[in-house]
């Protein structure tokens, strides 16, 4: 059940290390304070190793790598490996640069991950080692719909059974996919797509949430997928008149560190394939 | 019309690219979501020319510059330079410290920037090759002022004609020039001095606002300077008691978010000279 | 008195030098802009020395340190020494990892200190050179409690003697303590461990304070505990249904910007011993 993968969180409070950009860092801080969980933050080659070690979980964001980060993450990626922790791959912007793609394409290599979350451009990328991304955002042409999502259900199914990690796609309708089944979530609003770093939000949260619910990965990486988007519904209805995107953040935030189980079994949206 | 430049920035969607300072990324990125752009941010030297490419604009603010970034910031110039894209350059703390001028000198030296946008201690130190800033506020003594209003715009004009930049000088009055015309804008509170980043935001904005109006951007420029201002003044006016700059952040960037072009016009304050 | 000590900030509008973790920097400049102050960001080795010196204070939080930005800490340091500027120590994560507990130790080995702020497992690692940190959390089983109280008022002032600085020991309860006089402070809210970065925001201001307030240093920085305190509660008493983590962050930095003399006169709970 969804409810306890949410109240694991809050009983477990998971401490997560964060290689993660420095565009939306503090809000991924804020939104692992808000669902339970506890943040730390560390990219330094030197340092990362003996950080990981006294977390449960690690997300790997490559938002703004840069050389020295990149060592930092191969380094504290094999450390986490080394210690079973949960690790986490967000690929940003893996297409719009041959870095991007580069590192990305080596982490997997090297690194065990159990969940990969990107938008479909980006896990395409990895996925088929082609594709292209506009920015951040998921090529519009390339999102799931309901038109193909037959096919996107077996490809997400497809690339966890290569790659060995849970795979999460994200955007209008969102995909967290094992070999064998796949949670098709439809909660969230389109508006989050003004927000800068939602999905890097999600990231955080969604190592936390693996990290709280052990036996329970790919339950727990989904519920994290509806813990978010639930939040951007409620924190939409909030919203009053000449408010935007930097006050809807805030309320997005604040509708995760409200959450609970009921609230969440109330409002998610998904089926299983 | 100023109405078409905001408008034309919501149909073109400019994505833009950010080498911008660690303190206020995040702002400057939801800024740009809030009027319409799309932001992708890298400073690495290795990725930067595979990022512009993909984007309309480049926005180089060197308030947290260091060697990395400042090597990441020239491959980046040149490129966007080579593919034609619209480039700006905030000098933060130029006339602060011998890095930071030297760095916007010889950024002036190589790259050609359709714009440079500063308060008016970090203009007058690119232009005269001196001056003194305090942080990075303008030198009181020297705010463009009624007094001296003549004087500045003409200066503002040469140095449009020197630098071959559309020249932006911001604070109390702002001006916005090229060699032969000046904005002079009102638009704006002074309490947007006491929130970290409304320089940077702006220099976001007014890159969007120049990528998405190729035909018209000395306008297009003013306008983002009005928006900016009116979104000041918008948001002061929903300000509640208790109530401060964190919150007044968040309603600038929310009055920008809900900016149309009627707002625009009604409220934008300026002449040109 | 403490009244005096907010208004010499307002009055002074102290500039004040951070090298600080991109976590939470844009907090700790909006934290600086609420009090009054005004805040400058730079961490390049080469840039250090010309920023620190037009300010009028350093703020060293190792937060998310590197090998450059560690350099960038002595080389500031040294500078504001010379110069006799305050300096403060924020040594996040003391404890946590080798790099962290030898770069502290090493920055107290050279560095002149004004101030060290920190939660009591980083405090125990400088003092003690041994000692454990969850996170940048206290731990648990080492917190400044009632029944503790006598024991870490003497462990405080012994340790400012030994270290020549002013020592602030943040959590329930908060002690500021010089070798002969332990202010013991009991403002602040729990729910404040929730919002990430409350601890860095408050070294930010201690910074601010000490420098507005050169002839009465403890006071100041006991000062600003209370006034960090204090807008926790005068925020959290702001708060309404729905609200989380992120909108209290905006109240509390709202709060200071609204803080005046007599509010914390009438709201500073605290014993000197």
């Amino acid at each position: 059940m969804m409810k306890e993968c949410v109240e694991n969180v809050r009983k477990n409070v998971p401490l997560v290390h964060n290689i993660t950009n420095y565009v939306t860092v503090n809000d991924v801080a804020n939104v692992l304070l808000a669902c339970g969980g506890s943040p730390i933050m560390s990219d330094e080659p030197e340092d990362v190793e003996d950080i990981t070690s006294i977390c449960g979980g690690l997300n790997i964001n490559i938002g703004t790598l840069n050389k020295r980060t990149i060592e930092g993450m191969f380094v504290a990626g094999r450390k986490a490996n080394e210690l079973n922790h949960v690790v986490l791959l967000d690929p940003v912007g893996a297409g719009a640069s041959a870095l991007r793609t580069d590192t990305a394409v080596k982490l997997m290599d090297e690194i065990r991950f159990d969940v990969i979350r990107g938008n479909v451009s980006e896990i395409k990328t990895l996925a088929l080692g082609s594709g292209t991304t506009k920015g951040v955002d998921a090529d519009a042409a390339d999102a799931v719909t309901d038109e193909n999502l037959d096919y996107m259900v077996s490809f997400a199914k497809s690339f966890s059974e290569k790659s060995g990690s849970i795979v999460a796609i994200t955007g209008a309708i969102d995909l967290v996919a094992d070999k064998e089944k796949c949670y098709v979530i439809r909660n969230g609003r389109p508006e989050m797509g003004r927000i800068t770093g939602t999905g890097c939000q999600l990231s955080g949260l969604m190592t936390a949430f693996v990290v709280a619910n052990p036996e329970n990965k790919l339950e727990a990486a989904a519920a994290s997928v509806c813990v978010m988007g639930l939040a951007g519904e409620i924190g939409f209805a909030a919203m009053k008149e000449g408010e935007g995107n930097s006050t809807y953040r805030n309320r997005i935030i604040d509708a995760i560190y409200n959450m609970d189980g009921e609230t969440l079994e109330a409002g998610a949206k998904y089926e299983v394939r």
